[in-house]
């Protein structure tokens, strides 16, 4: 089945470098489409790739019959099909706890620092540069903030672990990795985040992670 | 098992509002904690609070052993442990639409249009009143624009339906219903979106819906 993937995506999206990484854990091979989200005004907005995704946003995966958008759904769906390396641990409550957490990264976080939302206060509010990048530091500060706490109680509670709920990548991971390059890119100050650090280093030596980096992508600074 | 659960919420949260609804769907019922949003600050802001999320966001809900945050995560979680009355379809590729336009209005619309974010947007970029209203209008449009083109599609592919994607209350229902009534709080023109509409008055029938209204809360308006 999997000679038949397809992921529309952008080398700097962190949305698909979340599906990148989860396609290479469960080694899944895939066909990459560039979708470059700044040239001619975006592609994304272009009629062909509307006719896969009216959002207009990256990424979407398609597998057969299968046309989905959204990173965690693809990420669900990807799970469920493709047993393989499980990406949403089984046992409750770690279970949820790692939906949570990933929710945590991809809602409350990542939406707010979008390039979407990034243009409109610079179009619509006249925020400079100066003020883009405070906006973007402080709401990954909010969330790594409560993230590190979350991720000291939960090692409290059920012992050390290499990723951050398990001592295999999982979903957490999938949507924090592309978190912290985001946030190494704006220059945020990662002190404060010993184990969000050190996880992300964990994941950073594993193949699978460093096959889905910005960088490693053919569209990179095309 | 459902004498145990308890919902820490606030009438006019929308991520509470979702997971009021799955309650009343599943028929579990369950003890309401109000957060008030405003009041001394934002009681979600509190030390007591704090222990419960470290994320100081609403909703968070505490089944025996189970205590959860993040209003997706929490539907997973009910929809798995309480199977009557399923929200989340289980047919491929359904099940994996309704998860992407769930996550369509939770992550593209109402991540944006937050209280926090709002008042982030009145304290750091000196939006007034007229500003946030443009900004949470923008950002509704452009999630229901998308989401009333992908409802059409779907009714074109699999017949029409009651719900926005089946003929019983979906997680799609769960996470547009309160949008649309955010959208309706700050005037947002609907005439644009009648799919959106026909769905939202179907679901506001029924009275696990009605039960889980803002006005019917017993914090409404405290």
């Amino acid at each position: 089945m999997s000679e038949n993937i397809t992921l529309y995506g952008y080398w700097r999206s962190s949305a698909a470098y979340r599906v990148r990484i989860c396609l290479n854990l469960k080694a899944l091979g895939y066909e990459s489409q560039s979708v470059h989200l700044v040239r001619n005004g975006g592609e994304q907005h272009s009629a062909e790739y509307h006719e896969l995704n009216a959002s207009e946003l990256v990424p979407v995966l398609v597998d057969g019959d299968i046309q989905l958008n959204q990173s965690l759904a693809i990420i669900q769906y990807l799970d469920e099909q493709y047993p393989q390396a499980p990406i949403i641990p089984e046992p409750s409550p770690i279970r949820y706890q790692a939906l949570a957490m990933a929710q945590d990264i991809a809602m409350e976080i990542h939406p707010l620092n979008n390039l979407r939302v990034l243009q409109y206060l610079e179009r619509e509010c006249s925020c400079n540069q100066q003020n883009k990048v405070e906006w973007i530091h402080h709401w990954i500060h909010e969330g790594f903030t409560a993230l590190e706490e979350k991720l000291t109680h939960h090692r409290q509670q059920y012992g050390n672990c290499i990723y951050s709920v398990t001592d295999s990548p999982s979903v957490v991971d999938i949507c924090l990795v592309p978190q912290v390059y985001n946030a190494l890119r704006f220059g945020v100050d990662m002190t404060s985040y010993p184990i969000i650090t050190a996880v992300v280093e964990a994941c950073n030596q594993l193949p699978a992670f460093i096959a889905a980096m910005p960088e490693n992508q053919e569209d990179a600074k095309s």
